[in-house]
Parts: structure tokens; C-alpha cells; sequence
């Protein structure tokens, strides 16, 4: 065996392989597709990448692993991994570097799981005007008297037939027109995009042509699978980011690319590759599903996959050369990343991003597997940190056709903020931070089965019931070791926070209240700091308490005051005191309770009906440039039109910050949030 | 060894490898790099490549060589080698296929030597307004008042200072914008192309950038080395189409494609190759050479390549990124090899190309090895045979401009015409066939040393006085083993024919006058045919003796006759009884001897003093092309106002041919040819 390299194998996923020595257990885990949870991109601040080295010789891979195996202990892993533990054998994958043979046991709570995304797309007006259009023709064969070539033949169809003029075509396309056109027998149906280049030619009539609009969060990416002709969504594929290895957050990635050469083209590269299983899983759903099965006739035995066509189901049976068209939103740090352009100045005041304008990249160009001719759009960015997917919003919601002042939050793993109307519209951004999504939370998790996602605590009790992503029964219904907790995500952040307030276990400030007689509440034994048990160690399957700690309601506050300081001086910068709507886009305006979302101040004063969700509008805008080219001209003069405003130079931001923080955040409730709080809580100092 | 492979060494080139068992010799040939004349495209009907199948047990390369380890013997050989030969191990290449283990020997006429190439730029006059321009400007860095985004930032400052408007940008160049914005301290060169793209940009202010013309010939490449700034030709570079490996004309060239699966692409590979070591020549031009020495201080003899430049010489010392533009002529069926569209169609009646217009290709879509954002221009068509470079060379000597009328003959591999002045313009082919390039003939060969390229022969005597390509002094100053004769060349076989028929030697209609006594005329041993001996075999490198058989005097009465009933019928579609003006272009019109040509009756009476060569007008209209973007305008404009003619369908076409094959072709001779040839010859029936 190569000196230079060990036997790795990581459990429990079974996956193994030689690695370079030197590389740390994250890096390997990469190399061997482990996902691994590392939420601050290697910056050994999170700790979310806990690892058992085992100890011992394991006959079945013929290893003999050892924690000698691994570089010495860090200081940084003190905070992470306490002495027990330690002796365990736990590392941070992150700081533990491979120096030989090794097995090295996953915990559940380290394993990155599958996320479970609604993204569903909403119906929209959308007016049926794609930048991609088919057009029949047919045309007289060359002769002596009129031996003109095969594209001015064509050109001369489609001028005469549809008015067309000046039309160019996609080199790789015209390599195939010469036999298309006699495979047709001079009748075809050309693909034309923008009225001015043609991108494909099919011999014959046909009158099918397809797309997808594609919305590229930094946690999750959705695609939506159209029919270009008819406007139908045939199909909504999703997938993690699988940029997520290189840490959770923007800014982690951007730091990611300025401390690993080739780190942006490999950021490139993944999200790259998963857009392309995007296309391929729309595609296959165009299929009949299949399974195994033995091959006919055959007595030996040999397996064969074969279709298994739901009866009276008719399929289209599509190729990648049949999605013609693809248009791209997300944020401005996302944009960069997959188009390779530089993110690092995105990420330093004043933040200005490579490009604004959307772009029309050859599909080749970016190593997307559709049809060979295609453009993909990528829409326009407004600022550093309000990209194209807040474009997507606008162009899907328009305010800017409004009369009423709309306040459109799109909150993901960055918080982005619209305010104003046809009259004026002005964007901002806020530093939510991932919180409000169950990231930087000890227990805090994506929205993947066993997180807890809606919460009760008895204000008299302080007993907590619960629900878990996976599981319909509530806890009060379940026995204990049924609702296999691992942690809280998103959608239960705001109802835990609200909960927490509304049964008096936190103060206005945000601090536990040390008066409380709970048994749920204590102090951790680690480091004395007071926490309150959401679950039990014997509801959960990573087998311990799951728990809020006062860091953790800090981790939220800062969330919430940064969005509600953002919509404040966005509002006092317009010179307007109340907004007439209030509309919440992202995953988050879907869970979100709205009542809680008030009591916790997340947003200015409002009416609740007027707050509503607007589902994923970033994709339904992508969705709308899609399937109307005049959206993406209405995109680029929106992007240019928003005026973005940095709030923290505003002079009073850290006074406003600090003030926002606080549970509600006004001096006075608001009136209907009377009956729901006890007096006693809200008159707190 | 793997039983399917034999070992095959080429002699004397030495070159070596382990061939797939039932490969052709030339199939084998080409895969180790050995150059083997294949005229025909290996139809067996060239007898071109003759090898000798050595026999024996060849210790130095450990291998039993034997005639047993080709197959059988076919019937197309018997044509080109006789029973001498045939002892000796001869063999066509194209016929024998390899079964064991080989030693082959090339002999010297079957080599396809390096071509002298003199396609020098001429100095026409061209206005100066390149596609690719550079422009200088200065920007303000990002701030937060002003956080534009650095594209659009940079398209104000261009707007501003140079009232470039809606530019947009290559999506690879885009991607180092950030970081040579930075790099220049926000001040920057950009390369626009056609005032509409970016495509390079550099931090400070630089005032240089270049492009190449190239002139793709059925045999050879040029490429024209162009400073776009002052529009000076730094260097020509040219080198032989790699695709002559595949066949020597465009009929069998696309033949190949037919026959071959993976042929196009093959070609079209090969050519792009060629291409890339093009512009790799032109950059080297702009270094010092180098030579190996000795590395410095070192004893133990190490070996280094050290720059030697020339005292006193500045280089520019330029690499691939500086070529921004590239310009391209050909004709229609090198166009579709090169750009891998199906030729097929060129090939068959009523010969449609698959495009007329000029394109604009990206150079990475094509393979081509420049700058990445530069586009690469090619130029139009006008018709199946008549293609970019006839436009070329339209668009160079600009008979639209013209009130003379002007005959405009382009002799290649094909013959091109055009007729007209700016009251109209009419283009036709005529298949030449490469007869007067020296192909097709017992002892053709290409303007390689070694070539006949002048002759003079004495009516008295016979005797005959020659020159050779690669030697000054003629035969008559030389002893016979100087000359080291190998055949004739293009420029030698219109001073063979014209110089046989002044002495006598043929008759008008083309035979051979059999009244005549020289020694040189006899009647070929093996086939009983008349022969004419211009190069004894003590005088030549090939051992045998260098003769014109009534056969090729036919071919090039059957080329001369296209050519000119090609004009004469041209001629009377213009309703017109004289051209004003006669322009030959190619290497044939450089070499030409004018009075020769017109003794030959290649083209209609003209006074020899407007008898004029224009060189390769095509590279200099793929020149203008390159240094003036409105020349693209008038090529697209032209090739599409040139009406093209078919001249085969002319209803007397076959008479008008057959009559003008004879020599000279006219009932009466020109008045000046008088005493050039003697009366009895001229009255001759």
C-alpha cells in the first residue's frame, strides 16, 4: 500500500476508501460523499462535526484503527467535546487530520440529513410569451435554379411564414441542419429563441418544447419543470445545496473560496452537478418508473430494470436535448459561486457584486446538460446582498404596479426586505443570520424528519408538546421512544421563542426568568448556564436532552431585531409609519405562524390578515422569466430601479438593533396580543 | 504481445508502433505520423502509394518482416505496378492490409514532401477599422454612496468616455473582470468586438492587440500575422493541409467523410490542429529563438534551452491571449470540414451548401487556441464551389467598384471564376481538377524541392533544359546527379505542355506528333503507350525516368478546356466578346508564365499586358476582413449578389468543352504567337 495514504471508513454509512494523510476527517468525508454537518465551513467555531475515532482491529475491513491514528487534540475542540466525550474518543472532523488507518463512527446528530422542501409552485398569473417558440415550416428542395444553402432556405421559410427576419443559428445546431432537413423532407419545426437565434431543428411538426425555472437557495434548490407551450408545471424537483459541505451559511462559502484555491471551481462544479440531477430526475419523471426483475424466459436467473407504467398513465418519455430553455434565480453570493465569478468583494463593504444585468449563458458554457443549442438566463442582481432571487420575488409579486405599500420579506438563510410601490420601491438587506432556519442553535437543525417543527408549553406546567417533521401523532399522543427528536428546525424556532415568552420562562429581555419552578429548567452542568429542556433524552434518538439555551434565545433575538430594525428604518427612510401589507416569501412565510411571528415583533405593526405568504415567489419569478420574456426586460429595469439602502450606516442602526431585540419589541403590546401573553410577562421590565 | 497487434516500422522515417491487425498501410501510416501520398483518397485508382513490403529477420527492431504478413494481392495493383516491381515486394498502401509484423519501405515518390509555400501578404490598400478595438478608461472605486456593481460600472465609464453603449460581456471574461479591475487600480484596456462585446480586459493602459488571417487551401494553410493597431503583417506562417492525408481534392476528401464514420470530425480535428500550431508559430515569431547549451556552471553537463536573441531586436514576446481576432477564407467544402457540417450535400447536384453567411464563432467553441472571449470570423459563401475564399477574394480586388470588366481566375484545386464589373457580377466553377497543380500526373507532384518548375525544350534537338524547385542553376549548367529531379509541379506543366507543343513534340489536338525523331520520344515498354522523357534517370532522385505520357497531356488539355470554356461560357452569359481585364490569383497565377497561358488557350484573348497575377487575393480579402469589420458587411453583401451559374447544364456544354481542349483552341492563332510556334505545327489539322 501507498505510504502516503491510509484506509479510511466511515460508519454508519459503510463508505471507505484510501485517503491522502494529512487531510482532515472532513475533507475525507468529502472525497468518500459522507455528509458530514459543518455549519461554520471548517472555521472550528460550530462544532457540529463531532466524530468517534474507534479504537481496535477490524477484521472485515482488515484495519487496525487507532486515535494515534489522528493528529493531536486542539484547543478549539476543548469548547465542543468535554471530558467524557473525550475519552470516548469524539474529535471535530474539522481539526482531527488523517495519519493512518482509521474507522470513524458518524453520530446522528453530526450526519447531514435529507432536507424536506416545500417549494411547491403557486399559480400566478403568468402571460404565455417564452423566449423560446417553435415555428413550422416547410420549404422546395434546392434545384439548379434555386440551389440556395440549407439556412438561407430555412431563414427565407420563416421570414415568409412567420415574419421572422435576421435570425442567426447556434453553430452546433447548424452541424446537424443539413440532415434534419432532409430527414423532415423539407418540413420542420424550428426552435427559435428570442425571435433572433435559432437553437433547434426537428425534422417534421411537433409542438412540444420545455423548460425549467430553477431558484438556487443557499440551503435548498428547487426546479420547476414546465411545458413551454401549455405554461403547466409537469414536475417540482428539489435537492440540498450541495454546496452545504463547505458551510452553511454566505458568507462560510465565501470564506471557503478565499482560503482554498479552486475552492470557487469546486463550489461550481457541485451545484453545477446538481443541477444537472435536477434536469435528470424532471426528465425520469417523464418516464415510467422500473424495477428489478428476473429476465424473461430465462432459467438462470439474470436481472433485468423494466418499465412498470401506471395503467391509462400516458408519459412523454423527454430526453435533456427536450428542455430548451432554463432560467436561474438566487442570491448575489450564490449567483457568483455558480458562475464562477469571484464572491470575494460581495462579501466586503461596500459589497459590490461582479454584475447586475442578467445574463444569457450557453448552456455549454456552463456544463448544463439540456439542449445543445439553449441559453440559460440568470437574472439580474439588485445589490451585493439582495441578488436575483429577490428580483424573482419582485417580478412574480410586481409591488411596483401597486397602489397599496407592500413590506415583502423573503427570509432564508439571509433576510431580504422590499418596501414601497409604484411610486418608489427601496431594498435592503438584514443579517438574519441562519437562526430563524434552526442553524447556530445547540439543538438547531434543517427541516429533515425528526425536527421539531410546531411546539405548546403549558404556561401553568411549563410541559412541553411537540411535533416532529416525519411523525403526524403530537408528543402528548406518542410514547417517548416513538417521537425520535434529533433537534428543532425553523418553522419551530419562532413557536419555540413565542412559547417560551408566552409561558413566562423568558422576560421581555430575553432572559430566562430565574424566578421559575420548572423541572425543565436548569442550569447546564458544563458551563453553569441556564438552559430549558425542550425534550427528553429518551424522546430523542441522538440520546440526550434536547434543550434551549440563553444563547440560543440571544441567537434569535439578534434574527428578529435585525429584521425588525431593517423594516423600521426602511419605513422611516420612506417617511411612512404603517405598511397596508405585509408579505412573507421563502419556506419560512409558509410555517410561519403569523400571530407568533407579531407577538415575537418579527415585523412591524400590521393587520394579520393583511400579512400573508407568498410561498417561494423567488421561484415563481424564476418561473415567470421563464415562460415570459418581457419579465426578464421587466427584471433587468427592476434591479436598476430598487434603490438599496446599506442600514447599517444609518447613524442610529446599533441604538435601533438594540431596541428591536427586545420581546415585543414596543413599549406598549400590541392590542390583540392582550389575553395571549400574561399581564404580569408583558409589564416586565 | 496482444496477438491483434503486429509491430510495423516505416523506413526510412524510421518511425515505429504496434498496429491493430487488418489496417491498411496507409491506415497504418497515418496513425504513426508517416506521410504517404494518397491522391485519390485511397479508391485504389492513384497509384500513389506505392510501398515495398521488405523481407527478413531485422535484429535492430526485433522483428521477422515478410510479404507473407500482408494480404493477397488485388486486382486494382496489377494498374500501377508492375511484374519487376511486384518481385521486389511492391504493394499499394491503400490495398495491402497488415497481418504480422512489418518493415515497409517508402520509396521517395511516394513520400509527400514539405511544400514550398509563397503566399507573401500584398500591400493592398485596407481602411483601418478593426472588429476588435481597444478602448482605455478610468473608473471611481465602489463606494456606498455608489456600490454599482463592477460591470456596470465599467459600461458607464465606456459610455461616458467612448460613447460605447448596451455592451455585454463574455461570460469567461466576465469572470476575471473583479479581480483586473482591482489588479489595475481601477483603470483598465478593454477589448471590444464589433463595439457590442467585451472580450478581454486589462488592468492599466496597453496599446497593442492582434490578429490572424488565415487562408485554408485545399493543399495549403495560411496564416497571416497582423498587428490590429498599425495593421503591419508581422509574419506569415503557413504549413500543408494536415487533410491531404485523407485525399488529395475536396471530391475525395468528402468522399472519406462518406465513407468513414467519425471521418468529419477526424478532418476537421486534424485541420483545427493545424490551425492552433498557426498561431502557435506566429507567437514564437515573436520570441528570441532558442538553442540548447549547456546549463550554466554546472559540470556534470546538464542541458538547457537558452534564448539567443538577436542584438539589437525588440520582441514583442506576445502569447495566445494577445491573438483577439481571426478571420478565416476557404473554400465551401474545407468550410464544412472545418466547422464539422456535412459536405455531403456540396458534393451532389445541384450542390447546396449548408450556410452562405458569414459566422461568428467563439473560439473555444471551436477549439481554437486565442484569447477566450474572441470570436473567430468566417467568411461567406457564394456556392457549393465557390466559396469563402472567392469572396475573399472579392472583397480584395472589389470588381463591384470596377467600370472594366474583369475576368477574376482563382486556380487551386478547383477552378473559380468570376465575370463582371458593378453593373453585375457572375461566378461559376469549373473542375480543373488538379492537373494544373501537378497532381494526376505519371510524375506530378506538389511545389515541393525537387519539382520541375520551369522547362524550355528545343524544337531543332528536342533537347530539353529544366530548373528545379530547391536549385538556381538550370540542367544545361548542372552535372546530371545535381539535380536530384523528383517530378513537376504545378508551375512547371503549362511550360511542359506549351514548350512540347512550340517543338513540335504534340499537335494541336493533343497527340503526339508521330512523325518526330528525337531519342526522348518512345513508346512505354509495359503499356505500349507514346512518352516524351524530360528528366533522364541519372538526373533524377528516384532511379527512373521522368516522363510525359499521352495521358497527361490529355489531363491537362481536360483542365486547361474546363478552365477556359468555363470563361467562354461564362463570357456569353454577359453577352460580351472581350474582358477588359484578367486577374489570376493563387500560387498558379504568381508562377505563370502569361504567353505560355495564352499559347495553352487557358483563358479568352486578353492583351498580355492586362494579363495580371493578384497573388492570394483570398488571404489578402481574409486580411481586410481581419482590419476592416464593414469588409464582413460586403462579403455577406457580395456573396449573395454574385449570381452563381452552373455551367455543366448549358445545353452545348459538351461542344464548347471538346473544342476547347485543342491547342491552341481557337481556328486561328493570336496574331502574337506567330513565330512563337512554328507555322507547319499551327496548320496542322
Amino acid at each position: 500500500m501507498d505510504m502516503e495514504k491510509a484506509k479510511v471508513i466511515f460508519q454508519p454509512s459503510g463508505r471507505r476508501g484510501e485517503i491522502r494523510k494529512g487531510m482532515s476527517v472532513i475533507e475525507a468525508s468529502r472525497e468518500l460523499g459522507v455528509d458530514i454537518e459543518t455549519l461554520c465551513g471548517e472555521k472550528k467555531v460550530c462544532g457540529k462535526c463531532k466524530v468517534r475515532i474507534e479504537e481496535g482491529f477490524f477484521e472485515k475491513f482488515g484495519i487496525q484503527s487507532s486515535r494515534e491514528h489522528v493528529s493531536p487534540w486542539q484547543e478549539e475542540e476543548e469548547k465542543f467535546i468535554n471530558e467524557a466525550q473525550k475519552k470516548e474518543g469524539y474529535r471535530l472532523g474539522c481539526c482531527a487530520r488523517i495519519e493512518g488507518d482509521l474507522l470513524i463512527f458518524v453520530p446522528e446528530e453530526s450526519r447531514a440529513g435529507k432536507q424536506v422542501v416545500s417549494k411547491a409552485a403557486r399559480d400566478i398569473h403568468i402571460e404565455h410569451d417564452p423566449a423560446v417558440r417553435l415555428y413550422h415550416v416547410e420549404m422546395p428542395p434546392p434545384s439548379f435554379e434555386e440551389p440556395t444553402g440549407d439556412f438561407e432556405r430555412l431563414c427565407e421559410a420563416l421570414e415568409k411564414e412567420h415574419g421572422l427576419k435576421e435570425l442567426s443559428i447556434d453553430f452546433l445546431v447548424l452541424r446537424d441542419l443539413p440532415n434534419t432537413l432532409r430527414k423532415g423532407n423539407w418540413e420542420v419545426t424550428v426552435s427559435v429563441w428570442m425571435d433572433r437565434e435559432i437553437i433547434r431543428v426537428r425534422p417534421g411538426k411537433v409542438d412540444h418544447c420545455y423548460g425549467i425555472a430553477i431558484d438556487i437557495g443557499t440551503t435548498t434548490v428547487a426546479g420547476y419543470f414546465c411545458d413551454l407551450v401549455t405554461m403547466e408545471v409537469l414536475d417540482t424537483q428539489s435537492l440540498m445545496n450541495p454546496q452545504c459541505k463547505y458551510g452553511e451559511d454566505v458568507m462560510s462559502r465565501i470564506t471557503y473560496h478565499m482560503m482554498n484555491p479552486g475552492g470557487l471551481q469546486k463550489m461550481s462544479d457541485d451545484i453545477v452537478a446538481g443541477l444537472n440531477s435536477i434536469i435528470q430526475e424532471a426528465i425520469k419523471s417523464t418516464h415510467p418508473p422500473k424495477k428489478k426483475a428476473k429476465k424473461n424466459g430465462e432459467d438462470e436467473g439474470g436481472e433485468e430494470w423494466i418499465e412498470v407504467p401506471e395503467e391509462g398513465k400516458e408519459y412523454l418519455r423527454l430526453g435533456v436535448d427536450d428542455i430548451e430553455d432554463v432560467t436561474i434565480v438566487c442570491n448575489t453570493a450564490m449567483h457568483h459561486i455558480l458562475l464562477q465569478l469571484d464572491p470575494e468583494h460581495v462579501g466586503l463593504a461596500p459589497f459590490p457584486p461582479v454584475i447586475h444585468h442578467g445574463l444569457d449563458i450557453k448552456a455549454r458554457d456552463m456544463g448544463l446538460n439540456i439542449n445543445k443549442g439553449s441559453y440559460i438566463h440568470v437574472l439580474p442582481n439588485e445589490a451585493g446582498f439582495v441578488g436575483a432571487d429577490n428580483v424573482g420575488v419582485l417580478i412574480a409579486e410586481e409591488p411596483y404596479k401597486s397602489d397599496e405599500i407592500q413590506l415583502i420579506i423573503d427570509i432564508g438563510t439571509n433576510g431580504e426586505l422590499v418596501l414601497g410601490n409604484k411610486d418608489k420601491l427601496i431594498s435592503s438587506s438584514c443579517a438574519t443570520g441562519p437562526a430563524l432556519e434552526g442553524a447556530q442553535l445547540a439543538f438547531g437543525m434543517r427541516a429533515a424528519p425528526g425536527a421539531i417543527e410546531r411546539i405548546k408549553i403549558d404556561p401553568e406546567t411549563h410541559e412541553v408538546d411537540y411535533k416532529v417533521i416525519g411523525r403526524d401523532a403530537w408528543r402528548s399522543y406518542s410514547k417517548p421512544e416513538e417521537m425520535k427528536t434529533k433537534g428543532i428546525c425553523g418553522s419551530g424556532i419562532l413557536d419555540v421563542l413565542a412559547e417560551l415568552y408566552r409561558a413566562g420562562v423568558i422576560l421581555k429581555s430575553g432572559r430566562f426568568n430565574p424566578d421559575q419552578k420548572s423541572k425543565r429548567f436548569r442550569r447546564n452542568p458544563d458551563n453553569n448556564q441556564p438552559e430549558f429542556v425542550i425534550a427528553w433524552a429518551e424522546e430523542t434518538s441522538i440520546g440526550k436532552d434536547i434543550v434551549m439555551t440563553q444563547k440560543d434565545v440571544r441567537q434569535i433575538q439578534l434574527a428578529k431585531g435585525a429584521l425588525y430594525c431593517g423594516c423600521k428604518l426602511m419605513m422611516r427612510r420612506m417617511g411612512i409609519e404603517k405598511v397596508d401589507r405585509v408579505k412573507i416569501a421563502g419556506a419560512f412565510g409558509t410555517h410561519v405562524d403569523r400571530e407568533k411571528a407579531l407577538i415575537m415583533g418579527l415585523f412591524p405593526d400590521c393587520d394579520v390578515e393583511k400579512i400573508i405568504s407568498v410561498g417561494n415567489a423567488a421561484g415563481d419569478g424564476a418561473r415567470a422569466a421563464l415562460l415570459n420574456r418581457k419579465k426578464r426586460d421587466e427584471a433587468n429595469w427592476v434591479s436598476r430601479n430598487v434603490e438599496y439602502i446599506e442600514l447599517t450606516v444609518e447613524p442610529d442602526f446599533q441604538d435601533q438593533f438594540a431596541q428591536a431585540m427586545q420581546i415585543p419589541h414596543m413599549k406598549d403590546p400590541f392590542p390583540h396580543l392582550k389575553g395571549l401573553v400574561p399581564e404580569e410577562i408583558l409589564n416586565q421590565k
